[in-house]
């Protein structure tokens, strides 16, 4: 492709994303396709000539946009808000287009001090202890992927930690113990089970009747651990559960976990951004004795998967877990200790210049514009559960501090289940179905950047009708 | 930020990315900031206006620029090629604008669907065994974001076979070993430590002088661990290694890991996209028994990072070393097994779209462009070796088959370390210093999509002025 071919298609291509996201609602959130359709619409065999652009886009949006479900959508309403705004798809184009590693520092300096940069105005923005900014003792922050990822680069830490270095070595987590409640997101025990403590070292905290984590019960189980010479690592509380937006009290938990000599992790992925809008700083209480923290600006923030933010105070630990170096990764820089190395804050050793997309969605998006979507999404959840409550035929089931709300009919697990698959077979709208204490939920999650009061309208309507 | 700012902003930033690329050539190929330097020329505090696009993009030209090695310079000859391509820019571009989550199928259809066969054309084009491809009894292949991921995941499902599945729930890592020369990517060590099989049980194989293992040596190893009660997990071959560019030989290697039990893995991801041009096949010989394999478009084939294609022959074991299944991701087809989810391919729960950058390369770049390109770097090295060899004062000390020469001052270790830092502080080219049998080595990795002759030849006269 000529750069001239490039600069047409790439014209193109923009404004036909802004068609796209302007558009979107045009469209069916899901798509109508059964397995392995989108895969016969597209030859067996790889092209033995160039295309031209013209070809391409046409399938983009014969093959592609038929196969899709539309995260964008006002009416997504599933899973979690996987928002995006417009100067985060310009910071990915520019990522792409500039093609670096950010590896090391020396790799590209911009990349790595960029990042640290947002990190240290993130944590300033959502009202973050001190201890996790980089310019504390041994505090300091990092972009990951995912959650997922971050969860075990956490779990990492506390491993190494827990058994003062000697893992690396020798590879033993025979006696290590790990707790969180079964609300939980699924990646802690995949992380767990990555790091060699397996289910059956995994501790499910009790949780109250609003599905938090019992502090009580936490330390009974970490006092009777150690009493048969096993080891805590680590607790993992939540800031917002994925079923239900529980909050574990890491406040209460933070002397308990320290007591019994545990890091102690805190997963606010979906929820913690809300602290952008200062009213709902709350939703990070009791970090000051956390060992660590993610929140996923790629979730409730308008920056594109995939920008996790984790930070940690105890960057020793994660360093001595992850650090590894060959003699073709050596740098006067890093070896002077004046810089950051942050392939030694991850899994993987290769890293995309992530910042641009943060740092451009703050300039151009601004934070007012973010807290008003916020704002909004909150106050849409609030007047839908207004609905709901005057219903009689539906229950809501867990609080609804934010913008996750979790109901079901007062006619069962199974009219529940039906309601929500008869929802999402229209294609209008988009609901997950979840357990919560042994019965059938389903959440609605507002969350995306073009719903308004009419998409919730027109969507609890549609649970009304499909309800009878 | 408004659709119609997006417009203009985006067509602008589409002509900067051409603008840059055409231009790289310009800059110093690593830029004279010093630490700290680069966030010096930032403002310590987020904005808390909204900005213009103008005032971002200066910034871009002023702070980011000043502040990045250049990948895609000509004259960037160290670790290894990250090239990128206009139509891979472009499928960022668009990854970025549709904003879908490929965590399971029913998330999004067509991005594991376009996914699957992308994989299969790739394996197509590299000619690999039919063992891995989607179609077959227990195939099948997904894209990472690196191969160090890639690796982690070769080794949790050699760890879940090895262990008969039971590591899940007790995290007995014990008793398992893991083999792999010295030579070995750093990621191979972080990944076993990472699951657990600390470097007391990492067994570095011998080697010959080609810096290839020796199979009689990881035979006797492995039977030494049998006997001492040891369970050996995992093999891991480099097609490539990082350092010298050794290929291990898999073909002899594979049925000594499966007399002993243990998954083998080929890790090609530097060179294993050079089969793409069909002459040079031979870099993946071996892999008829191999359980696993691993190659980086986004190295040396100018897909953009991030895009490790993984393959394996037994995904039973991956999906039982990496699936979990919450109440909240399940779905009717994943039940039915009608569909992939590639959440269980993978350490972290989400993902983006990146198949379309591939298949955008594919279709708009062309292989043959790809295969050109691909032989004209592979005749650049072999150029330079001849330049090199013609000059007494310099030795090649490594097999040079594809595109990087190791080359050293035959006045020693000093010399050669002199030299490769002050040809790098010229900053009129980068090259890197690795160790090899213990003496100092410079690599030249010649693999930037705009490399030329003139790049080598300005390159190799720099190092000969230097030399003295």
């Amino acid at each position: 492709m000529t750069p001239d071919e490039f600069r047409a298609a790439g014209r193109d291509l923009v404004d036909w994303i802004a068609d796209y996201v302007e558009g979107v609602e045009q469209h069916r959130v899901t798509p109508a396709v059964v397995p392995g359709e989108v895969r016969s619409w597209l030859p067996a065999q790889p092209p033995t000539d160039v295309e031209s652009w013209a070809a391409v886009r046409a399938d983009v949006d014969h093959v592609i946009l038929p196969g899709i479900a539309h995260w964008q959508h006002p009416s997504f309403f599933a899973y979690f808000p996987s928002n995006t705004t417009y100067p985060s798809i310009l910071g990915e184009l520019l990522t792409a287009g500039l093609g670096v590693q950010g590896m090391s520092w020396v790799t590209s300096p911009a990349c790595t001090e960029l990042e640290t940069l947002m990190l240290d105005w993130m944590a300033q923005l959502l009202d973050l202890p001190e201890r996790f900014a980089s310019t504390s003792a041994t505090g300091g922050g990092v972009i990951h992927g995912s959650a997922s990822e971050a969860t075990l680069c956490a779990i990492l830490a506390a491993r190494w930690r827990a058994s003062g270095g000697r893992v690396n070595a020798d590879g033993d987590t025979s006696r290590l113990v790990a707790y969180a409640t079964s609300q939980a997101h699924s990646s802690i025990e995949k992380g767990l089970r990555i790091a060699g403590i397996g289910t059956d070292r995994i501790r499910l905290v009790p949780h109250d009747v609003e599905l938090a984590m019992r502090p009580d019960a936490l330390d009974a189980l970490m006092a009777a651990d150690r009493a048969a010479g096993l080891v805590p690592c680590i607790v993992v509380t939540t800031h917002g559960t994925t079923s239900s937006m529980a909050f574990d009290p890491t406040a209460a938990v933070a002397p308990i976990a320290a007591a019994h000599g545990a890091w102690l992790h805190a997963d606010a992925a979906m929820s913690g951004v809300a602290a952008l809008a200062p009213e709902q700083r709350w939703v990070n209480d009791g970090l000051d004795a956390a060992d660590s923290y993610c929140t996923n600006p790629h979730k409730w923030m308008g920056v594109n998967f995939d920008c996790d933010l984790f930070w940690t105070a105890d960057r020793v630990a994660l360093l001595g877990a992850l650090s590894i170096l060959p003699e073709y990764l050596r740098s006067t820089a890093a070896e002077a200790g004046a810089v950051i190395d942050y392939r030694d804050w991850q899994v993987p050793l290769g890293r995309r210049f992530r910042s641009l997309k943060l740092w451009f969605t703050l300039r151009l998006e601004g934070v007012a514009a973010i807290q008003a979507m916020i704002r909004r999404h909150i106050e849409l959840t609030q007047d839908l559960a207004a609905l709901v409550a005057a219903d009689e035929r539906f229950e809501i089931v867990a609080p609804h501090p934010l913008n996750l709300l979790c109901l079901r009919l007062r006619a069962g697990d199974e009219a529940t289940d039906a309601l929500v698959e008869a929802a999402n077979a229209t294609g209008t709208a988009l609901f997950t179905r979840t357990v919560l204490d042994g019965r059938s939920v389903l959440r609605a999650s507002i969350g995306a950047r073009a719903t308004e009061a009419r998409h919730v309208e027109t969507a609890w309507r549609l649970l009304q009708s499909l309800a009878d």
